[in-house]
């Protein structure tokens, strides 16, 4: 009894967990991943994100029974009628949820136990940038600042181990931090 | 009548859009924005992101009645539940969102009728990096590829232009791009 209620840590099964690292260290084309979102524009601010399938361990994922939809939009202020957050809010999102299942997950691998984590993210920017009004402005944010509550059965110092630990594996973090290249491919039309 | 019409283009409302810009140019103050989120660990790969007020054209906002709350999880492979998008689907969405509002606006402005904008895209990574099997991959996606449709009523030259012009002065494409820098605070508490 006490073994399977130690498997499953912060809601992560670590059985599981260890397994699939010793599956990809052995197996290395495993770890390739690849994933997608497909986006329609429905009118002004308002577009929708559909997201389902992906290509993971070696095969395309089709576990996923139903797909995915998000909506973004922009407030009133930003010319549109509030369908959704609007992207940098998503950006912002993306990075709150990276950095915590990266540390729900390096906590459960290192025998903390969670009882809370929480986190405000703040972005920052001058619109003039993204108008186009005033090239000294940058189009995203200037900085983001993300502040982080976390309890758990450890010593302070070694939760503050688990988030730093986080940070330096998280995707979204190193992709907003470091930057990605993207391929812009472009199709047009003329409408008839 | 006809002036009415032409007014809104493309659902976005060009006598505001252009009422907006002369405002932020006579007060530049009004360009400063600040947009906010807030996350909770649920379990596992499981968080909720809310997000509602902001800063912007010199005030807090409060014209959102209700907040937004959205999901992020992981598929089985990852050792989620699936309940929600993961957090790097959702940097893909925010990129394609924020690529579509952009030229959406943009297409707008420059008097360009948009029939359709469609976009796909795919982010690789090898997950050998986040697990920290194999230091010489990045946690992120390593490139991602976007492709857009987009139909509208004027030449196809005119229509590349508007989406060069709205990659340009994308928030999320030049986070994505060049990457932006964060501030880590943490707070940690040992559990009683």
């Amino acid at each position: 009894m006490t073994q399977v209620t130690e498997r499953v840590r912060n809601g992560v099964d670590t059985g599981q967990m260890f397994g699939t690292l010793d599956a990809i260290k052995a197996q290395p084309e495993l770890g390739r991943f690849q994933f997608r979102a497909t986006n329609r524009w429905i009118g002004g601010a308002h577009n929708r994100t559909t997201i389902k399938d992906f290509h993971g361990a070696g095969q395309e994922d089709t576990s996923r029974a139903e797909a995915f939809e998000i909506d973004a939009g922009e407030p009133a202020v930003l010319l549109g009628i509030d369908t959704g957050p609007n992207p940098a809010e998503y950006l912002l999102h993306a990075l709150a949820a990276c950095l915590t299942t990266s540390l729900v997950y390096v906590a459960a691998a290192r025998g903390v136990e969670l009882t809370e984590v929480e986190s405000t993210l703040e972005g920052d920017m001058d619109v003039r940038g993204a108008l186009g009004i005033d090239d000294h402005y940058r189009n995203g944010f200037e900085r983001i600042r993300a502040s982080f509550r976390v309890e758990g059965d450890a010593p302070e110092e070694k939760l503050r181990e688990v988030v730093e630990r986080a940070s330096q594996r998280s995707a979204v973090y190193d992709m907003v931090t470091n930057g990605v290249p993207v391929e812009l491919e472009v199709e047009t039309w003329r409408s008839s």
